[in-house]
């Protein structure tokens, strides 16, 4: 890696930042020469701290009630995915499925070791990275079915009321979008707003 | 959980079974209550005796060559994917990489307690469950979009062949689809397969 690992901590409002826990997580970053940039309790600044500071990496120390602190993590990386580490006493199977459901990439029971912190965070990095991959195939193929469906309304409309052939209305529709600069599903859509305003 | 986890290990075929490592995980099991069914090398038999015992679980012991053990893993769930959790001391990159790629839900860096294997495979078996969610919505996803496009063409061919209007093409294919009790898209996949076949 060319640049340090930008890394935000968050921690329990109410836990000390100051403890033996916290102490074990700051020298494993160190040794691993990551860029600690702030240590943040779980509230509702939160977010906007997260916005403002862009980190590489979100590090969770939760020792006991891992929910209550994801609760916040969830509302700031809502608009912007970011790898997630938490690490944790709390072994209820509940917290486990909301931190998999929060986007958490690794959660560490019982883990926390300075030595360990490293291969944590690579293995939660390349986990991120992987599953950013499958997300962003989803999203894509989802908005590839939204868009033909769009589109084949639209040229269905033109085919009805403007009597045109399929091909007619598909080369309609590209010479439009082509003049107007504009995507096939954009100035699909257009025109089925114009003609739902029409009725 | 009704009944208990069932699980086999796969170890490279030249590290030992009996080393201490291989203790601290059976003890590791024993504790939580997980079912050891078998303990396997990592060769070629490897992908039939998964077939065969059909574990819950695969559980990855690699001292050091973690990649060399992936690739027989990879066969063996090709068909088929299951919750994999690596125990290793191999921290290079690459072979992280490798591991998920392969689908791996825990990749865990000299992590080997006996006390923490329980939360381990705990964490591993809620992210494969959300991972298989998110596999099985892209497989959906893409599916509903290959059906879509099958669909459009027979419709556009009963238009241009058959001088239908779309509705007419829909509605036959419809009614062919509800008679032969087939899919909209297998039936619309027929007419093409016929067009094809006729010229």
């Amino acid at each position: 890696m060319s640049r340090h690992l930008r890394i935000v901590l968050v921690h329990p409002p109410h836990e000390s930042d100051a403890s033996l826990r916290a102490a074990a997580l700051h020298a494993g970053l160190m040794e691993a020469c990551y860029d600690l940039v702030a240590s943040l309790p779980a509230d509702f600044h939160l977010p906007e701290e997260i916005a403002r500071l862009q980190p590489d990496m979100i590090i969770v120390d939760a020792e006991s009630d891992a929910r209550d602190v994801l609760e916040h993590i969830v509302v700031a990386t809502r608009d912007e995915r970011r790898p997630i580490v938490m690490f944790t006493e709390d072994d209820k199977q509940s917290s486990m499925d909301a931190a998999m459901e929060a986007g958490v990439s690794a959660y560490i029971v019982a883990g926390l070791k300075p030595e360990r912190i490293k291969p944590v965070l690579s293995v939660a990095l390349a986990r991120f990275r992987k599953e950013q991959k499958l997300l962003d195939e989803l999203q894509d193929t989802k908005l590839k079915l939204a868009e033909r469906k769009v589109v084949d309304r639209a040229k269905g409309l033109l085919m009805s009321r403007h009597g045109m052939t399929e091909d007619q209305a598909y080369q309609r529709l590209r010479t439009m979008a082509m003049n107007k600069k504009l995507k096939l599903a954009e100035i699909a859509q257009r025109i089925l707003d114009v003609e739902d305003l029409l009725g």
